[in-house]
């Protein structure tokens, strides 16, 4: 089969490999889409979190498979699997945790101490026309959901969390830093709570036309300051929540800058450099930085009711590629050229 | 009568001057004691807040009367004043509002944008033999409660905020970075929340003598790596929650390193220079970041109730000046020698 494998920064091979097969536990899945992500972007330009030493939780070395949103149907399982059966259409929750620590044994078992995942630093990955994982980290997709959808269900789920995180009230407003795709799902998720004002904050004009089709106010802020222009728009008091999805340190000060008194910004990319924030406009107006990562546990389900009832739609936002041209795909991702690529590993939809 | 009038940067004179008389809805104190504070020391060392323009709010220039925490017994009152007469033992909430702004509006009056504060950015200060101040700035100190206790209501009010921003529960885990007068406040008011183990970061060796000595368990950030030794005390799972209130960018990160997954660390302190945040671990631990800010409503009620009931002792972290020796004072507390300075403006206790 053909997988793309991550050798070292900036040296990802898709090569012919041996098809895995399913040990005790686990199911093997034909992988129909895989999502390109900012996390990739960062293992592929920056350093893989992958290494030559086996990774402590899953045992996991470089080469490193990609991919850690896909979908696909299952096609065979080993042993002692009960749940999972040859024709599930699934996708994958692809954090792997200790269940020892205190934030597992907490119930906050995403925040994993040892956190491992499946395409980062565990064996396999979804850029691969074939993955193993464990059963328990598959889940059925319902009935009238698409493979497509499948793989959107954990970028989906990383936007959700963000937003449950910020707590923002329906009828209110909300600020959304970047348009990629969790930007994107930040602003479904928003829409769905009820948020009634939803300005998103984005240089590129694809990404831009992506957001205003979907119901969102856009700002440019190459043209506009853009916390003078929510402050204005909200008569001076400022938006209720901001979703940092960016990663750019100036853009996380522009939410700073436009927030509400006690509003919180939460914070889900991953930045790189030197985080410097506005610790002044913190205090006075009390404020609540808040970081958000991965997706406890029922964020997934919930996602996959949103997209059953419409409120993740898929229009306008999606882009499909072969896997031959991952790494075009992840440019185009670094570059905000797209919103979201998806890679074909089938021809399945 | 003799006040601290600072004229510029490092330019604070002692000056012999007329006593102001009270306006309508005014009343004149005769001030018993006067803290020196961090916010003075920003004022004095780096840039008076006040300037030559007149404040848009209060219209207070330079040189500004400094001296924002104080008490002392009302003298005579101007014309509308109800409930302020002479031979009242009062304290004062400084800070002053603008009524009209969104937050004013919206009952967070102490995040007013336009904000401003007796001794800092309005006519007069408690620097001074005698000040007059808004009659509804004034509270009135309960029976029992001294005025040296009525002039650390404001910095315990201050301090008792910020605790109960980060909303820590009886019974728990919490470290306070800073053990000056506000850090102090942060150990009395997480003892009186009834936090079990609190612990206090402090290089300084008299300031962790007094916070040793009112129950705290003291780290010296010189001699161990906090957060590796708050890990091993919490059983690696960290403290409940964090009150930062030294202004040390370093201090921030350790507060954020030591912290349980998805506890607060409140941001009390001011900081010179860029905050660098630890933005990776704010995240892979779904932290929060809250800003603290003066006091809402209420806050110097509910200080005064705990004064009374014993739960802000003030013995081993006072010091008394005379207000000649301020600028001693000033440097005292910023190079952290003492605790708490009490500059003494009459011969009362």
């Amino acid at each position: 089969m053909l997988a793309a494998r991550l050798y070292a920064a900036k040296d990802l091979r898709i090569e012919d490999m041996p098809e895995p097969e399913p040990g005790p536990g686990e199911v093997k899945i034909r992988v129909a889409h895989a999502g390109i992500c900012g996390t990739d972007v960062h293992e592929y330009f920056e350093a893989p979190r992958a290494t030559h030493e086996p990774n402590p939780l899953t045992g996991a070395t470089l080469p490193q498979t990609l991919g850690h949103e896909f979908a696909g149907t299952v096609v065979a399982r080993g042993a002692d699997v009960g749940r999972a059966a040859p024709g599930d259409r699934v996708c994958v929750r692809p954090i792997r945790t200790c269940g020892v620590c205190p934030r597992c044994t907490a119930g906050l078992a995403h925040l994993c101490t040892a956190l491992a995942a499946i395409g980062v630093t565990s064996p396999g990955g979804g850029l691969a026309e074939y993955v193993v994982v464990p059963e328990d980290s598959v889940h059925r997709l319902p009935d009238g959901l698409s493979l497509e959808q499948g793989a959107l269900v954990e970028p989906m789920a990383v936007a959700l969390n963000a937003v449950e995180r910020a707590q923002v009230h329906a009828g209110g407003s909300a600020l959304v830093s970047g348009a990629g795709a969790v930007g994107m799902g930040a602003l479904f998720a928003l829409k769905a709570k009820g948020v009634r004002d939803v300005l998103v904050v984005e240089p590129s004009p694809s990404r831009r036309a992506a957001a205003e089709r979907h119901g969102a106010r856009v700002l440019d802020p190459g043209a506009v300051d853009v916390a003078d222009e929510v402050m204005r728009h909200t008569g001076g008091r400022g938006v209720d929540a901001a979703i940092e999805c960016s990663g750019r340190v100036d853009a996380l000060n522009v939410a700073i800058r436009s927030l509400a008194a006690r509003a919180p910004v939460v914070m889900v990319a991953l930045y790189s450099g030197p985080v410097v924030i506005d610790a002044s406009v913190v205090r006075l107006a009390e404020l609540a930085l808040l970081g958000a990562e991965a997706y406890p546990d029922g964020v997934f389900e919930r996602v996959m009711e949103h997209m059953a009832a419409g409120r993740f739609p898929t229009d306008g936002w999606l882009d499909h590629i072969p896997l031959a041209d991952a790494v075009a795909g992840l440019y185009d991702v670094r570059d905000a050229r797209r919103v979201k690529v998806l890679v074909d590993l089938q021809d399945v939809t």
